[in-house]
Order: structure tokens, then C-alpha cells, then sequence
């Protein structure tokens, strides 16, 4: 398996999920062979960025079935030695012609990237499931969350003769959906106001790498190097990096608005988002506040997380023991706790409740591997 | 002025406010001269804790008046020397004759000192400004910030002959209404859902402590050191380490919820919140969004906030510049910022806004002390 040198260093922040919690209920029958000669031929977009790492350890991690796997990135890139599955690949530069015979593509080389090559894979006929936001917003193009909206991407398939797009909606989306969907189905969500503590991974591996660089320099009593963001980190949080929209929301945050409404398909959820940075690796939390259409109590709301693919509760009020990032890092199981009747709203017309979710592994790289699987 | 070791190691982490914000907006013209024969006697307990050595700062730095002054603590601390405005001191032992002709007596020691010795304080005719949370709930006794609710402790003056008890409210409950109060003085505030992002600094000296050793610790590769909290604390955050009630909220979020409606004198008022301990030192941030009975603009808001005494305004959408713990760390103002309407409600009864406020300053001993100047 590729494993990559950022991610090695942070093996002592990385505590685990208690044993006796439950793990991860998988939705799918894993395929338990990984290479086949009738399966499809993969390829990996970005694959020496941080979720292009994750897209190959969560396909050795779940057996992917592959009869082949192709290592793109950049012309920079190009040329690099990778292992996987104890076999060496050397990474190939992405040209037009990458996707000659590529049956899934998965992507996360950034937005312009996507928008320029993601069309030319589908015109070869391949499936891309995009990390980015390129397409997310575009009518028509599946944007799935595999524990949410399966339906979304139904009819598509490795082998139906042509190409298509599918798009891996916002890490903060899919984290908070993961505990919010659940209760909606349940009651309906009419109103959700979202603040969130976002790790270093969602700005990619060389955030990471600035705030542990940072965090050293600041230690010893020098200067903060701030190359990534634009000021200090260490110690320190701030409004996400996103540009800053017109209506005073950053993209961030208009993500998680519009996103939702996709994905639930119901134009009419009113969503509020407040996204911060946090000294954190790897992992997001999420403050979500919840306003029923019809009552849901607080033991009923457990209850259905509990039984929730994906989710795992942590929510023991005695102990003081709630999720944390570090707890869900390298985790595939989005963690939800402190769920609470709202004494804000009337009856049991709402809810808090705090979620923690892998930003690398659920919010990217897992999610969109889980759509792959799908397609077979 | 006496310092305090974990403070000096911190200079490094903290950068300016920008030279062209505006500073504090002074709303009481200060005494010039600190020491004056007529000056009242003032007594600080829990002297050698972050917040009482803050104190001892704040003190200096506004040129408080004073006689004479007391630094008390527990009988560990006894004996200590401490410099103040270049005179020695030496810390003398908490007893129940320590109050003899103390005019004013800053109480920040924990709970269960201030039930003891608030009441034997006012006992002596001292007037007790009690940083803990004793006395904040208890009727007649007023939970005053300065800027927000002074009429709540009209009256109480030194020299009127009897002692009396003013209670500091929570630190969090201090920075978020430094911002919500002007809104809500236009537009009446009906409902407030506030997640915070609370720094180590609330759990006292210690704690501070605890966070960088873990720091240096976790980077060297070593299990952290867990003392005063139960779990990893750097590069993590957690629910606020409080005790959770019965109705699954911890008590720091209550005192956000029952303190609101105490100084606003609005039993009505809706508030929600959700605290998050997060791996910052000495400044809490707070994302809060409001609903309000009447309308109110994006402008108008950020106009009212511009003016409000003791708040300064960081709002540059176009640079990405907003208020950070690390930007209000050792300063007086609450910084408010990510000023804007909420899309999730109809027409303008609802905003989104971002505050900063210096934990140990104005959400602590900053506040104390002006409540004292009120007091002359």
C-alpha cells in the first residue's frame, strides 16, 4: 500500500475507536478479490495529492476489484515510483489520452483540473467520480452520498457503453448529512444552522505539513512560516480560505447550503453554515443544530444513529466521553454525539448534536470509492 | 506588574491588532493615579491563578485607584513574593479575617472558596466581585458587564456602608453578548444558537500549561501527558470538559442559556449552545446566529457594532480577514466579524456573526475590574 510521509508522522495523534463501540456496517457485499481480469480498469487523478493517497489505501483497504490501475498527476509528478498492493507503478503524467480503456476514474487533482479532463474521461467512456466541486452544482450530474442517495446514480454502471460523471459532494456536507439524513427521513429537517472545526487535510498535504512546521516554529519562539494560509494556524483558528461571496458566506459554506438541498433533493431546507479552520490533522467537527417538521426525541434520534450505516454513536454523558477528531482520524465511520433536545425550541421540535468525521477518508476519499462500488 | 510564566512563553503567539482598528472605546474616564490615601482597599483572592494575576494586570493598566491591596490565596500559596507596580508583596493566606477593612474584594478562586468567603467578605462590608459561577444565578444579586447591563448594580458604590456581592458572569457568555446586546437593544434577539471554540485558558494556568506540553510531547512522537483533561488536547478539541446535566447539555453551555436571560432581564429569550474545547490558549471564539423580533440589515448591524463600546469590528471579505483568538489575545475589545444575513431566514430577522474575545481579559478579569471602577 502507498503510504505517505505526512501521514506517517501523525500515527501518535491517532488514538482508537473504543473496542466495544461498533464499526463500520457496511451497506455493500465487498468483493473480496481485488485484482480480476474482469473487473474494471481503474485509474487514480492526483493520486500523489492527500485523498489520491487515501483513494489507494480505501481500495486496498475494501479488495476494489481491478484489472488494471493507472497512477496519474501532474507533468511535476510524472515519472514518480508508487507502491500498491506490493506492486510497483511509476506515475503517469494526466494527458488526453490517459483514459484510453479506463473504465473508473477517480479524481482529486482540484477543480480546473476536473473541469478540463473530466469531460475528455466521460467522452472515452469512462465513469469519473470527481472530487472536486466542478460539477457538483450541474444538473443531471449525480452528486452522492452512498448512505444518503444511492437512487441518484441509478442506471449507471461499469459496462452500460458509455461514459459518465458523478460527483463526491464537500467533505463538510457529507459528514454532517451522514448524522443529518437519518433524522430527516425521520422527521424532516426544515432548518439546520452548522458551524464547523475543520482540519488542516481539507486544504490538502502541504497544510498539514504547515501546521506542524508552524506549530514547531512557534514552540521554539520563532516566527510562524505561513506559506499555505495566510496567517498563523498554530495555536490558533480562523474563517475557512474560501473566498468570500457576495452574499458574505464563504464557498465553504454555500457548499454545505446548496449541497444539501442536492442531495436531499428538497429546494426548500434552510441551511446556515459558519466554516472554521482548526489546528486539527485530519478530521472535522461539526456543531449541527436541527429544526423538526414533526417531533423527534432525543432517545428516538439515538436510536436511529444507532442503526445508522456509516454512523457510530459516542454520546456517554457520564464520562464525558463525545466524539473527537482524533478519535474518528483514519476512521471510515462518521461519529455522532451530544444529542440533545434542543431547549431553544419547543417540544421536541429540535436537536444538537456534535459530529466528527475523517475529512481525508469519509469526507473524500472513502465516499467516493463507495460510489465506484457501486458501479459494479 | 507581576507576570506569570506561562504568559511570557506565549509573546510569540500572539500578533497585533491592525494599527487602523479602532481600540477600546472607553466608557468611564479613568482615574490617573493608581495609589491614593482616599482610594479604596481592594483585595485580590486567588491571586497567583491566570485570572488573578490578570488581575493584578488589568489593575495596573487602567491605573486603578487603590489604598492598599491584599493578594490572598490557599495556604500552598502562602508566603510567595509578587511585584506590583514595583513594590513586593508577599501572598498571604485566605482567612476569614482577611476581609478586615477591605473596601473591595476581586474574588477569582473557584466556586467553593467564594460560597465560603464571598459571604463572610460582604460580612465585613467589602463589596465582593466574584469571578465564579456561586453566585451568578442567585436573585438580587446582580451578574453585571459593564457595557451591557450597569443598571443592574446601580447603588452599590464603595463607602455606602455595607457590603455587598457583584457576580462576573461566565467568560462565554460575556464575549458573545458583548456583540449580540447592541444587536439586540435595535432588534430584539428572540433565539440565539451559539457553538463555541473555547481556548485552554478557561480551565486555568494549568491547562495552558498542559496544552503545550502535550504539543511538544505529541511532535516528539510521545503519548501526551493528561492531567487536567482526560484526553488528548492538542491537535484535537472536545466537548467542553464541564459536567453534563440531565438534560444533556454540560453546565458551561446552561450558563450560556440561564445567564443571557438574566442580564438581559428576558425570560423569553431562546438560546441554544454548544462548547468546544479547541487547542488554542487564551481567547475564545464563538460562531453566533441570531434571530431577531424586528428587522435588521447586514449594514445596520455592522454600523450598531462599529459604535458599541468595548467591541471592535473585523469584517474584510475581500481579504479574508476576520477575528481570530490569536488577534485578541491580551487585548480589551471583543472582535466581531463574518458579519451577514442568514440565508436560512426569511427577509432580514436573522444574522450570522463570528466573535473573538480574550478569555483571561474581558472574559474575565477585564470585566471584574471595570465592574470595580463602577463601584468609585
Amino acid at each position: 500500500m502507498a503510504t505517505f510521509s505526512s501521514h506517517q508522522t501523525q500515527t501518535h495523534f491517532i488514538s482508537k475507536l473504543p473496542a466495544n463501540k461498533p464499526r463500520t456496517k457496511p451497506m455493500f457485499t465487498r468483493v473480496r478479490m481485488s485484482y480480476q481480469e474482469s473487473a474494471p480498469s481503474v485509474a487514480v487523478v492526483g493520486v500523489t495529492g492527500a485523498v489520491g493517497q487515501e483513494f489507494l489505501s480505501v481500495l486496498s483497504d475494501r479488495d476494489f476489484p481491478y484489472r488494471s490501475i493507472k497512477m496519474l498527476a501532474s507533468k511535476r509528478s510524472a515519472g514518480k515510483q508508487l507502491s500498491f498492493q506490493d506492486k510497483a507503478y511509476t506515475v503517469e503524467e494526466l494527458t488526453e489520452d490517459s483514459f484510453d480503456g479506463v473504465d473508473i476514474a477517480l479524481f482529486s487533482a482540484g477543480g480546473s483540473i476536473s473541469k478540463k479532463f473530466g469531460p475528455i474521461a466521460v467522452e472515452k467512456g469512462s465513469i469519473v467520480v470527481d472530487n472536486s466541486s466542478a460539477f457538483r452544482m450541474v444538473e443531471n450530474v449525480p452528486l452522492v452520498i452512498p448512505e444518503v442517495n444511492p437512487e441518484a446514480m441509478s442506471g449507471i454502471k461499469v459496462g452500460m457503453g458509455k461514459g459518465a460523471l458523478i460527483a463526491n459532494p464537500n467533505c463538510s456536507t457529507i459528514i454532517c448529512l451522514m448524522a443529518a439524513t437519518p433524522l430527516h427521513r425521520r422527521a424532516k429537517v426544515t432548518r439546520m444552522v452548522v458551524s464547523t472545526y475543520q482540519a488542516a487535510s481539507g486544504a490538502g498535504a502541504a497544510a498539514m505539513e504547515e501546521l506542524e512546521l508552524q506549530t514547531r516554529e512557534v514552540l521554539e519562539g520563532k516566527p510562524p512560516t505561513c506559506k499555505i494560509f495566510s496567517q498563523q494556524y498554530a495555536f490558533n483558528l480562523f474563517s475557512h480560505n474560501a473566498p468570500v461571496l457576495e452574499n458574505g458566506y464563504n464557498e465553504e459554506e454555500m457548499k454545505m447550503v446548496k449541497e444539501t438541498r442536492k442531495i436531499w433533493n428538497d429546494k426548500d431546507v434552510r441551511v446556515t453554515a459558519t466554516c472554521i479552520r482548526v489546528p486539527v490533522m485530519r478530521a472535522h467537527a461539526e456543531s449541527v443544530n436541527l429544526q423538526f417538521e414533526k417531533p423527534l426525541d432525543e432517545d428516538t434520534a439515538r436510536d436511529i444513529l444507532k442503526n445508522a450505516p456509516g454512523v457510530v454513536v459516542i454520546d456517554d454523558r457520564a464520562s464525558n466521553h463525545f466524539p473527537t477528531p482524533l478519535e474518528v482520524s483514519n476512521k471510515d465511520d462518521v461519529a455522532v454525539g451530544r444529542i440533545r433536545r434542543d431547549v431553544s425550541q419547543d417540544g421536541n421540535h429540535g436537536l444538537d448534536i456534535f459530529v466528527c468525521g475523517d475529512q481525508v477518508r469519509k469526507g473524500a476519499a472513502l465516499n467516493a470509492v463507495q460510489i465506484a462500488e457501486m458501479l459494479l
